[in-house]
């Protein structure tokens, strides 16, 4: 039997992927210079579709990295000379946080709770902050930072740069990226790609007051972007896979995407609400859960619930750390059809009788 | 036509790669957590196979990284605290100075001719050196250094590690890894798979001493790869290629493929000295001339060459960097059959006609 993952990623994978992998196969992309034009085309086509579906303007770079560890750590390195901030609740938070640390970086902290919504206004930023790092989604506990609280910041702030985490809400949430200087993610999330990928979108000013040197500090990036390239070899398969993915993303229509990610969304919340016997959701306030990954209490049922529902061929994921025991979770992306969803939730509910 | 491409890497790929590629799809490989069991084992395989192949010990670290440029900045970060020593002769050693300086180490260096054979008798490496960076293979130029000369200078410093460059000539040399600290390499070349996956092997001793901090340090590498598996989400699609092609390789017989790197490598030379008006090649001493990738002067007819040798459905490379107008490269990895050999070196003499 097929399965359908909605693991929070990696996860299922695009629906097209199989022909696309096919495509790579017959026309060479595996065994094509990373130097060559026929590289550089597919490079360039990949940049624009990227900048098309996510509205990036040519203010930003777009840089390709090699995991979102990989993009916390080269944004500390390029931005943060001695001071940064962070908005923690949650592990991924903390994994940038982490970044910052071990770089021997000033890293100040606010922390609040998953399902907390902080109130902007009373967030108070030191003033030598070089950078605000605020993770708009987090995976490990299915909050997320509404777009519009942090622009709240922006507000109060706007002379500091900020760096956002959009690791597993990409391409969901429109980012304005007129306030937004950085954001990350993973293909292996929300664009239901092979890991190994990551994108980095980098506002220019911060390119240009890089002092940190490396193969991937931003003036090499960004010298190297200029002719569609990178300085190392990249992963040209994913960057390829990429292309083809956002270029039919953007044919089936963005705004679709989106409304039937908050359709497919109401689907699980409707179910749990409806369901309290199978589970509650854990974060309560609708402004601060997110809609691409919903986190479930289920008690001592996690391991009951993932099993029954393998054997259907639905995979859910685990609680993330402390929450392994008690939480599963559901990620809602655009490779998650609204038909996928109701068969789930069909299964969810016989588990039950 | 289909092409086989004899470029330096990215370079045709392993002759049953579609067939691994299939199975990992109806295995749903890149959908597995890298968390799961089942992603464990994949890794666990690779490690296994990686070892045998290369009959890396017990002793030695094998951490995966996404590009040989990752793995030299990795190298400069977690094992040079002031100063490196740097053997350089073309345009990836100079990479891996770089490397160092970038990090604001004091990287000595000895520069050398490609084609020069060292005498690793009169190499004086100041007394404070950490790490002696060593490019075994440079594919920017078709040298080598033989590993006797190698051990020949770790038998003069027995205390300071060698970090050795084999990224374009993994798997053919066989590395005693009792004399070699650390050794790296990519995918995309010799194993013939899609690029965006490094090796690095690295002695216990040196993860013990590093002092450095961040996700890709030593030590947290080797936490992760005592339960096989990685601090970022890693390339979860190569990683398994990987140990599918070495597992055929290992079928195949590595004596057998080694021997075959050196008929291969010998069909080339004998044709290009039996025919000057090709060419010439551009390492004469064979004792530092690569079996892997040879550089052959050919003067202005660069374009036509590879432009002729392409519309027959053979893809040889340009020379690199400042050979780029005067040489063609042509690669000789495992993937490549004696009979793809046999085939390019006709379709080169009918360019003479």
């Amino acid at each position: 039997m097929k399965k359908i993952y909605f693991t929070p990623g990696p996860s299922q994978i695009y629906p097209k992927l199989n022909l696309y992998i096919k495509e790579a196969l017959s026309r060479d992309i595996m065994s094509l210079s990373h130097r060559s034009k026929d590289y550089v085309d597919i490079a360039q086509n990949t940049q624009h579709t990227l900048r098309k579906l996510l509205q990036i303007p040519s203010t930003h770079h777009i840089f390709f990295m090699s995991s979102s560890l990989e993009s916390m750590e080269r944004i500390i390195a390029n931005c943060v000379k001695m001071q940064s901030f962070h908005l923690i609740n949650g592990s991924f938070a903390e994994a940038f946080f982490n970044a910052a640390e071990a770089q021997g970086k000033k890293a100040n902290i606010l922390r609040f709770k998953p399902g907390e919504r902080i109130d902007m206004d009373s967030v108070a930023i030191p003033k030598k902050t070089e950078l605000i790092c605020i993770t708009q989604n987090e995976t490990s506990n299915g909050s997320c930072i509404p777009m519009k609280d942090i622009y709240a910041l922006k507000k109060r702030y706007p002379t500091i740069p900020i760096a956002l985490d959009i690791v597993s809400s990409a391409p969901y949430p429109l980012v304005n990226f007129k306030k937004i200087d950085i954001a990350f993610f993973s293909v292996q999330k929300g664009f239901g790609l092979p890991s190994g990928l990551g994108i980095l979108v980098v506002d220019d000013a911060l390119v240009q007051k890089s002092k940190h040197r490396g193969y991937h500090d931003f003036p090499s990036l960004a010298q190297k972007e200029l002719i569609f390239q990178t300085p190392e070899t990249p992963n040209v398969l994913a960057i390829f896979l990429l292309g083809k993915v956002i270029l039919d993303m953007i044919n089936q229509g963005v705004g679709r995407m989106r409304k039937a990610t908050e359709m497919k969304a109401k689907l699980i919340v409707e179910f749990i609400n409806a369901h309290p016997d199978f589970g509650l959701l854990f974060i309560t306030d609708t402004n601060v859960r997110s809609k691409t990954v919903l986190a479930i209490e289920v008690g001592n049922k996690v391991d009951v619930i993932i099993e029954k529902l393998k054997l259907k061929g639905f995979v859910v994921g685990k609680g993330y750390g402390i929450y392994k025991k008690t939480q599963i979770r559901i990620a809602n992306f655009p490779q998650h059809s609204m038909r996928d969803f109701q068969r789930l939730i069909k299964e969810m509910g016989l588990i039950l009788k």
